[in-house]
């Protein structure tokens, strides 16, 4: 097992130190866990909390977005693993500014088991109100008539993104809760991965994918896709995932969208960019306009190589709330 | 080949069409010239300029770094292959307000024997007047007492920042490439390498490591390092990167310096994290100050995985030039 690690099972803990270790004046741990991560920036006064949680092995997914704009706090779990409910009670707890506080997580199982009850413990123990949105980005997951069975998956960082904003500008929790609904229904999301990934306290691949293969719309943890089919060129697989994505939200001349490219870990920049330039091109000759293009690594899969694109349509409201300020030690858009 | 690339021929020109149509608002293709990449932000009158150049694969160096606060322009060469003398000397033109132009830029034989050329060129041709500053950053490519053979790695993105804050500062030529040199003085990179990555137009790796195996200081282009090991955890691998650059330059208590775990491109940032976090503890125990934390990707080899760690000394002029504002498409210290 070729990964820069000590002990398997201390690989969570060891990270979350090195993240305190960095960025400790921005961030911090809730006195006496080292799984759950706040802002340390401030905030105006009883803003809408926003929380979200998963499991590691993803960053800048969870806990990357916690931060001025973005995130309140984080509920960290071991690799591809559910935080526990009690994890995510503290986390909300901590984020209660007195108005309530959003769950914004992706549609995984144990998240969403341990997230409902997280929330019925805050509301009977501490009277805390919260809301749930789940983020179902991923059309390779289900089809459209199934798309509430979807999981979350990069889109949801355009979605911590949008609530982040609508939040600092004071907006109540339903109103937080339905832009960041609103928004989803504008995100869709498909992946194709090359490689597999290793968790640590495994050692070995829990998946294959042949040396001239491609998976097209595996999952972020190696959910199989919906094809396995030979190797391609860039242009060939993005035009198999665009043409996906707008069959299940088609674009028209002047509409406004951001895409996404997002490397799943082993995948370098320029192959981002080769695949930036075909979006660019075939939206663009289609009358759509681009804008605040989001490429680099935003969710990973550790050292998984392929990538994931995802299409947010703007409206004014969606895109200035995109273009709010934000930065956290893993993102800002104060260069996008 | 597993690489999301079209025909291999057309690689870098395709990684530009994607910087252009992604960041065209930022930075601009020289007119008819492809591989010319200049910044698109506005300066300061009579600002001296600052150019790099070098081979493609190490996004984002060396173009990433062309922007606001940073390098006004950079010749881009094939994958791993210097630019012409004459490319340079279009990127030298382009650049010079009449104050003349630094020439930045790592120790290869290739980039200083067109760089000279394209200095001559302009000198005689256009009367700009030019300075040169080479990068000699990797302690692991030569003895101390050969130090001025060393190769310039990730420690260039210091180099480069020093010395962009210096210029919008309005400091005159000599001024910019003397604390270029002084910063240079104080900055010290090594490396390991896991894994080899492939040159597109080759098609196979052009060097191998063996599955068990990590080759300690190994360079950029998979020039061969100090020593092939057994595979080591995070901790006893960071401990040996660390003697060897202390060895270099020793630090003591009471010093500041800037920390960059730098992944070459298909290292998780989780993996940067925890090694960060050795370097913080064994650095914070010697009574050294670590700010302005660089982790991530910040000088790559394509899908080559390993890291490198570069420590800045800094002094007080140092540390305010490293946290002048920056930002161009590929690196902002907004966030650090």
């Amino acid at each position: 097992m070729k990964k820069i690690i000590n002990q398997p099972g201390n690989f969570v803990d060891e990270v979350m130190e090195g993240i305190v270790a960095a960025y400790g004046d921005r961030v911090k741990l809730l006195d006496g866990d080292r799984r759950v991560i706040l802002s340390n920036t401030p905030t105006r006064d009883g803003k809408v909390g926003i929380v979200t949680g998963g499991g590691s092995g993803h960053l800048p997914v969870f806990l990357g977005y916690v931060g001025q704009g973005l995130l309140d706090g984080c509920a960290v779990g071991n690799v591809f693993a559910s935080p526990s409910a009690e994890k995510m009670a503290k986390t909300i707890k901590a984020c209660d500014r007195g108005n309530g506080v959003l769950c914004l997580y992706g549609n995984y199982g144990g998240d969403n088991m341990n997230f409902d009850m997280a929330c019925e413990m805050v509301d009977l123990e501490d009277d805390i109100k919260t809301m749930t949105v789940r983020v179902k980005d991923d059309v390779a997951s289900a089809p459209p008539e199934a798309a509430e069975r979807r999981r979350g998956v990069a889109g949801m960082v355009y979605a911590f993104k949008v609530a982040g904003a609508a939040a600092d500008e004071g907006r109540p929790l339903e109103a937080v809760a339905a832009v960041a609904q609103k928004a989803l229904g504008n995100i869709r999301t498909m992946g194709i991965a090359l490689s597999p990934c290793i968790v640590p306290d495994v050692g070995k691949p829990t998946f294959a994918i042949a040396d001239h293969e491609v998976e097209i719309g595996m999952g972020i943890h190696g959910e199989p896709g919906i094809e396995v089919r030979a190797m391609a060129s860039a242009d060939e697989l993005a035009e198999i995932i665009l043409g996906k994505l707008l069959g299940d939200m088609p674009l028209t001349a002047g509409d406004t969208v951001s895409v996404m490219v997002n490397g799943l870990g082993a995948t370098p920049k320029e192959e981002l960019l080769i695949v930036y330039r075909y979006l660019h091109k075939q939206l663009s000759e289609k009358g759509v306009k681009l804008v605040m293009p989001h490429i680099g690594e935003f969710a990973t899969s550790m050292e998984m190589a392929g990538l994931s694109v995802t299409l947010f349509k703007l409206d004014s409201e969606l895109e200035a709330l995109l273009r709010a300020p934000a930065s956290t030690p893993f993102y800002t858009n104060e260069n996008i």
